[in-house]
């Protein structure tokens, strides 16, 4: 080991050497970062010297201040101790001990824990791109742009400080007055703007739902199969997850058994169930709204894309069908406007309003208030409606388009959803072995088919695809239409001959 | 009971009386929206036959099609059932006895959950407005307004379509390359812009850390007193909370008893600790780091507001300290610019960036990538370190002020924190008695006062006031610190006097 005297001469070495190179800092900068450096690296061990101050500034040919205000730094932070008279010392610190306990025990990293694994679980059932059959994504290349960026830049410009603030007002009033009005009519609901929450995005809406109302163990019933955001959400709040079964009429609670503890909540997503397709019948919407007030359970109404209705004007929401249901209505505007502006609602029973208004201010914050604001604009000067009409309208013909893809399939018998409505439709399928098959030949394809049996909860699940046609191109839908009609033709005979297992 | 007959002659009437009222509607969603309401409203029960579209069509001197709009509409949402031969009737729903228990189980509400309950309680200490003295919020009266609109103009108009869409990259790369930069080079951080993980705020960062490395039960360590965004974010995910003592050296663990169970995370605020204003002295930060590696813990570093510091260079980050130290490095863009932006980040050890990023486009989503772009302009083009700047002068000013106003009541004995650094002063009180009174008293003369025992976990906590001065104009510090001097100077006599209780 150098003594200290020649520790000292090594130092300024060092440093004339660092302060030759390039560089975008200040000279005060570069000493700090050098000598930290060198300390954190060991390189300058503890106790040991440094030389003056004016030593330094003399022999590195710098300012005495520019010196000083490296070293005073570091005294600050405790790399250096000052002792009067003596000098400066590199403080004592034992970072090598740690390095050495990191580099050791190199998994030695602390693990995820167990709600933490069970939602990357999830996770891989996660829609990624705007691409044939992404589901869930909206038309992209449909959006309003000027339009929507001016009324953004119109906002942005005449933002009141508030906005820039920590909002709490549950959002911007004039959008909930739109969204409001827009809701009872097209919708059914029966709210007043107070009792909307605006958030950023459905998640946040199921994350304050399920935190607000339930505790760790308590029970969900869901709609088996069903979304998998809503299914992650709970599950990371730490509910107990029971799957319902999913008919022609929707979620069908009569299949459960008596012993079946009891829900705190219950999702569904009544006018166009996720992912097959169904709305859910008026006995059923009844009688679930009767198990929900005897069980003193919430309802949790998933209206996610109903808009987007082609046989029949838009089914009436749920929490609209009695007064007072116990019903918390979840939006979004990821559907009808883009999923990456990240907007959604809640629209609340009136006891709900101010628990939920306070809990989202404390765990989530609000804002974005220009950009809600150019969305009240969107809604108030009628652009909205006008485009979910123009979208319902590209949806029912990409729909169409899909189908012809699929002519010879379906000619040959292969099933589709009914596709009355929505942005998706469900292939059914004979095996999980050949969704496995056609799901893994696709991605290979860069076609992204996701596959209906990972919609579900338990069990292997039915097999099947679920093929979102909105955000696709009119020719994307022809090409992967097709190359899935031919691949499924094909599901019997020759691709199997040519992998030689015929 | 009035007849089926007698009823579809009402109906015909109530409908012409309903259709020569104005509205926007248009007259097949007229017809249905009165249906559905009498049917709702139980004036139309049960069983109930309805006049045949062709004779509704007559009588309202309506086409055949516009009726029939209604009519299927309602019989496809179930409030109708046709019966081929018979006609168009009342479906069989019972709304009546679902709204009977629901007035009379007014109470019924499903309550809310415990920790939704905790949730709330922990409310109550949320600062609100851009006025003296609410901490926290800076200066949004000096925003650099016209520049951060032109970048988000440019970036708005730039848009990629995949920043419409559901992206799951961390965020904008350009954002975490500029991002990266500025962190090594300011707080010392260690990172590549691969370890960045873009998030809509610190109080995200909080959910997802909280979520993927600890479970419900799982012990967090906190500063006592400490920050009530964490507080209530940790509490909400079920985490056991384990105030730890802070004093001039910063969270003291030596205080601990040897019973304390082993943390799972370890919140600190080692650069300015909130509230108190002290710097962990580096012998605790080595002994911090010793310890969550021992115990296989993550320390969570918020860095809250460490840009401005008005005695000496910011302080380095813990994070940077010893090279793979277990820290998650939180930040946030609410102090530096504005909480309404929704912008923060965390900087993930390698191990943890895949899990983590995976689990937030799950659980959250990801969105505003345009401001996410114009950020990162607003950073590489050199206007983020020229605001900091502005702003630490503009506090270093704000600071001095308030310090100013309360000259009189410091000369008379009032103890006010270092403010070496941050956008808040602490002022210590003799009781909570008086604590109590002066925010009382303020709350009346529209001065937000913090009380500092309202940011203890446990006990009484310390006596005094957060004072907040970033965000209230000069004029605004100079009335509000006067007044709260006064009244200091006058607790105990006149105040007491006038209240007759001397």
């Amino acid at each position: 080991m150098p003594s200290s005297h020649d520790h000292r001469l090594w130092v300024i070495e060092a440093l004339t050497m660092q302060l030759a190179l390039p560089s975008a800092l200040t000279l005060t900068q570069r000493l700090y970062r050098s000598l930290r450096d060198w300390i954190q690296e060991g390189r300058l061990g503890a106790g040991m010297a440094l030389p003056s101050s004016r030593r330094l500034a003399r022999e590195l040919g710098l300012g005495r201040n520019t010196v000083l205000g490296a070293i005073d730094r570091l005294i600050a932070e405790g790399f250096l101790v000052s002792r009067p008279g003596a000098g400066v010392f590199v403080a004592e610190w034992r970072p090598e001990a740690l390095a050495r306990a990191t580099s050791a025990s190199g998994a030695a990293t602390p693990s995820l824990s167990a709600r933490g694994l069970r939602i990357l679980d999830f996770s891989a059932t996660l829609s990624a791109r705007h691409m044939a059959f992404a589901p869930g994504v909206p038309a992209l290349d449909r959006l309003p742009r000027e339009r929507w960026q001016r009324l953004l830049r119109r906002h942005q410009q005449r933002a009141p400080t508030e906005w820039f603030d920590y909002p709490k007002q549950g959002g911007v009033p004039a959008l909930r007055e739109a969204l409001c009005d827009y809701l009872r009519l097209s919708r059914s609901v029966r709210c007043r703007p107070e009792q909307i929450l605006i958030t950023q995005g459905a998640q946040q809406g199921f994350e304050l739902i399920a935190r607000l109302l339930a505790d760790a163990g308590d029970c969900v019933w869901l709609e088996e199969p069903g979304y998998g955001g809503a299914q992650s959400c709970f599950a990371s709040a730490g509910l107990t997850l029971q799957p319902v079964a999913v008919d022609e009429e929707g979620m069908d609670i009569d299949t459960l058994p008596a012993s079946t503890p009891a829900p705190r909540l219950i999702y569904v997503t009544p006018s166009h169930q996720y992912p097959r397709g169904v709305t859910m019948t008026l006995p059923r919407r009844m009688a679930l709204l009767e198990r929900a007030r005897r069980e003193g359970a919430w309802i949790v109404e998933d209206d996610y894309d109903s808009e987007f209705r082609y046989a029949s004007a838009p089914i009436a929401s749920l929490q609209g069908l009695i007064p007072s249901a116990p019903v918390i209505y979840v939006g979004t505007f990821s559907k009808v406007l883009y999923p990456g502006l990240r907007l959604g609602y809640l629209v609340l029973p009136e006891a709900l309003v101010e628990p939920f208004r306070r809990a989202n201010a404390r765990l989530h914050r609000e804002g974005q208030y220009a950009v809600q604001a150019a969305l009240a604009d969107f809604i108030g000067e009628g652009h909205f409606v006008r485009h979910v009409a123009r979208m319902r309208e590209c949806y029912r013909e990409r729909q169409a388009r899909l189908r012809q893809a699929l002519a010879p399939a379906i000619a040959a018998g292969l099933v589709l959803s009914s596709g009355h409505a929505g942005m998706h439709l469900v292939a059914h399928l004979e095996s999980h072995a050949l969704e496995s098959e056609l799901v893994a030949h696709a991605r290979a394809t860069s076609i992204l088919l996701s596959p209906l049996s990972r919609y579900y909860l338990e069990g292997p699940g039915e097999p099947g695809l679920v093929l979102g046609y909105a955000c696709a191109t009119e020719a994307e839908i022809d090409l992967a239409g097709r190359w899935l009609g031919e691949n499924w033709l094909a599901r019997e005979r020759p691709s199997r001959t040519r992998k030689g297992r015929a």
